[in-house]
């Protein structure tokens, strides 16, 4: 369905058959252009000279799906000691080359694994080939066959240590623009390094631009796996325990929670808005009898907030739960479903976490199963002896809730913990207020390494209850009408929250900037790529 | 995460203490006077007469967490006669009662089970508890008490026929307002039966206006059950094939596609849109060298289509994969993910399609293994021995689609094929020409009872073609730079396609309305709820 709209917009435009060809003999000049640059050094000393494996080299017309070809790729990551002495077809990435006399060495990169490859003139490789191996551009795309030889001395520079590639068929299957705007090992430099000696790195602007590149690092390609690990985990863990997974609409009629931060959009001849979290469809599907549900969906903000730890729009992993008696079975289960993923994190992605932490060294992540829960004013009393000066219902400050975090993982040795019983007034107006005390609420966040991921509540299921508490916050009813009246026939006691992706792989690896776990990222200052 | 930006907007209006109690109060009140009202009746008769049951119902105060109640809640689903005689508590709505001298009956409903309840003048029950109990409004939430004793006869009205729950205490959790905007039962009508005897009915604009109550009825929430199994078998499936899930951003900073049917988003002092596909992200992806990627989110199209298979808004499962010499590897790709959907859903969801089917009937949904795939030729020569009149480079029109959806059922049996090479004058710029022949292109739609579900291709990954395309589009190729910068460090081919969830799951159901599949549906007409 994606291509349909643009089909469907397009449709007027029949292609020409004689534009079409043009185009195609255009395409097809370019490439004979890039073959001819490729082979020119090959050439130039050899237009006499006989080139016995001019069949074995070279830029092929560009894959249209022309054919069917009946050959096995092998991946690089499984090239070993037990393929010694086969011919077999790799594809993959030119990370390096480096000419020596008649030889021509290649790191060939897939992924996160590389070998190391040699074109070196002899039976089956002329001096041309060799040429032409040294002029392909580095992150270019081959076919290559050859021979995997067992090597005497372990190849420090790539994954596959024991082994190299002595190619006899090199093709470009698709040719790099000679000038890369960034280069991938010092976009892959260790952080300490750089500092040593400094050798070049890649600022994040730079990095965020050539987003396409630097998502090749290996670090990158260990961020984004392991970030798709926590979905997975999350959803998994949830399933699990009953809950039922939904799609929530991101176009709204209104600004819910009182019309700040949100975008607006032209909508036909209305304005409407993007949706601030999934919360009030969550609390919806509670009332339509889902009983346990979650999504995990963008979540947009309009805050001109140019910190580490903000993103105008970013992925929301959100729960909401009906319980019998009281919020702490939500919280439990919360608690749980994290405590699940960052396990599972452990064991599954212990690679991913070894490969960013070469970049970025980091302590690993630590939590405590159950989790630690504490309360709103032992937290206050934790900060309060380490000198900070804070009121009953004031809220806490990034720079507190860092603090707290250190002196958390001080006394109870964990780097996630809940912090519960908010006060009431530094919480939404949908929050449950604790029955005790008409200060405090049914509320709590959840931090990772003293950053917040996660906020949620037990709600006001209550109409009349929530109609007090919104017309106290100052919210205009009739833009609230749909929420409120949601509840009017028969809702259950709920909870709930939502969790930051971006921010749960950041802190997970000990990373320091939100943009570095979101692929695209959007800020107040970044729309692009 | 969700709530911060809500209780941040809000930090400034601390919440006095007096306002709080007299919330509180209010509430109180109000559920004090549902209390009144419901005890009325009881009252009435029983003023002077002791009420020796007077403990043993009545509506308690609003759920606010007071306390965490040590007290095992069965569920509906679960009371068989192998609980017979057992004293247990059940929480469930009332979905129906009915008063009969000293007794009322109660159909107690939890999601799509439900059981019989009676309460009956004896030792522990009074006559005021069971007027009480039958002055519940239908739809409140209550927390019962009872036996569960074996019945003689079946009870057809229920699911669980074959027990009864021997009510002894009856509290109100949530008290329903007693005027419903719709009846459950007529929402659950079949639809041959309502034709028959002319019974009343639900129209969707009712039904959506008011969804919560929609989504309680057995069909709604078996159809949004099996939506949920559709999201988690394409992603089980393709995380099998070794796919990465990617989240893609729905802001982006130029209508790429030609800006028709784009929403417009004011982004702090510029303009941005709302993503119509995560195409350009997905390639990028592959262009990142994740090699398979796929992502599950909204897309957004700004077109005033008012029809039964138009949202504005509505959600895409997308994939995107590299494929080595042909795009047919893909083209398998997602028919086997296509495939492995509709046999998960036949084989986890059954009890959900008869539900469905119960009040939709349709004929069950038939699939080839593997799929067929069928080339546009073949499909014009098949439409024009039916007499249909259509030029070669002409678009299906979506009666010929329909039209064409019969044709292969008689022919092949299926309700699901692959239509693949269509003429490259319908397809968007981005779609590789078929190299054999300048007209035809590498691209394909997938249908499922004859309507489309999926639209892909075979994408061009050469940056200079990619430009010539465009410029032969008429697109600003200054807009789409970064797109075409993506391609210009070594691309593998590669190939993709969006699937529209709604429909998939409007169509392996047959039913009639994309809106009976989208929770919170969006179009031209409707921003609510």
């Amino acid at each position: 369905m994606s291509d349909a709209a643009a089909a469907a917009s397009e449709e007027g435009q029949a292609t020409s058959k004689k534009g079409l060809k043009k185009q195609q003999k255009e395409a097809e000049k370019a490439a004979k252009k890039a073959e001819k640059q490729a082979q020119a050094a090959a050439g130039q000393q050899g237009s006499e000279e006989e080139d016995y494996a001019k069949d074995h080299y070279g830029v092929p017309p560009m894959i249209q799906s022309q054919e069917r070809v009946d050959r096995v790729l092998v991946r690089v990551e499984e090239l070993a000691v037990k393929n010694a002495d086969q011919k077999l077809w790799v594809r993959a990435r030119v990370h390096t080359s480096r000419s020596k006399g008649k030889q021509c060495f290649l790191v060939l990169r897939q992924q996160q694994f590389n070998v190391q490859g040699i074109v070196a003139v002899g039976q089956n490789v002329s001096k041309q080939m060799v040429k032409f191996a040294a002029s392909i551009n580095k992150e270019s795309i081959v076919d290559v066959e050859g021979f995997v030889r067992k090597v005497d001395q372990k190849i420090e520079s790539c994954t596959q240590q024991d082994v190299e590639l002595h190619i006899e068929q090199i093709f470009v299957v698709s040719m790099s623009d000679p000038k890369l705007p960034l280069q991938l090992d010092d976009a892959t430099r260790p952080e300490n390094d750089k500092e040593e000696d400094g050798r070049a790195t890649v600022n994040q602007d730079t990095r965020l631009d050539n987003r396409i590149l630097d998502l090749r690092t290996t670090t990158s390609q260990a961020i984004f796996r392991l970030q798709a690990g926590v979905c997975h985990l999350f959803r998994e863990t949830l399933i699990n325990k009953g809950f039922v997974e939904i799609q929530t609409p991101k176009i709204i009629s209104a600004a819910s929670e009182g019309g700040a931060n949100v975008f607006t959009v032209t909508y036909f001849k209305t304005n409407a808005y993007l949706a601030q979290s999934p919360q009030l469809y969550k609390q919806m599907c509670i009332s339509g009898d889902f009983e346990k549900v979650f999504c995990i969906g963008p979540v947009f903000r309009a805050e001109d907030s140019n910190t580490h730890r903000h993103l105008t729009e970013f992925v929301g992993l959100d729960i909401e739960m009906a319980f019998n008696y009281h919020y702490h079975e939500v919280v439990e289960s919360i608690g749980d479903t994290l405590v699940q993923i960052f396990k599972g994190l452990q064991t599954r992605y212990q690679t991913e976490i070894q490969t960013v932490g070469r970049q970025y060294p980091a302590e690993p992540f630590k939590f405590l199963e159950p989790s630690l829960r504490l309360e709103f004013p032992e937290a206050l009393a934790m900060l309060r002896e380490a000198g900070v000066e804070m009121g009953d219902e004031e809220d806490l400050s990034t720079p507190n809730e860092k603090l707290l975090g250190r002196l958390v993982k001080q006394k109870y040795d964990t780097d996630f913990f809940i912090l519960d019983k908010y006060p009431l007034a530094v919480r939404p107006f949908y929050t449950m207020p604790d029955h005790r005390d008409p200060k405090t609420s049914n509320s709590y966040d959840m931090f990772m390494r003293g950053e917040e991921i996660l906020s949620g509540a037990q709600r006001v299921h209550d109409p009349e209850l929530l109609t007090e508490r919104a017309r106290h916050h100052g919210i205009d009813l009739e833009k609230i009408k749909a929420y409120i009246d949601s509840f009017r026939y028969g809702a259950p006691p709920h909870a709930g929250g939502g969790i930051g992706l971006e921010r749960v792989t950041m802190l997970y690896l000990g990373l320091h900037n939100v943009r570095q776990t979101s692929m695209f990222p959007r800020d107040p200052k970044r729309l692009t790529p």
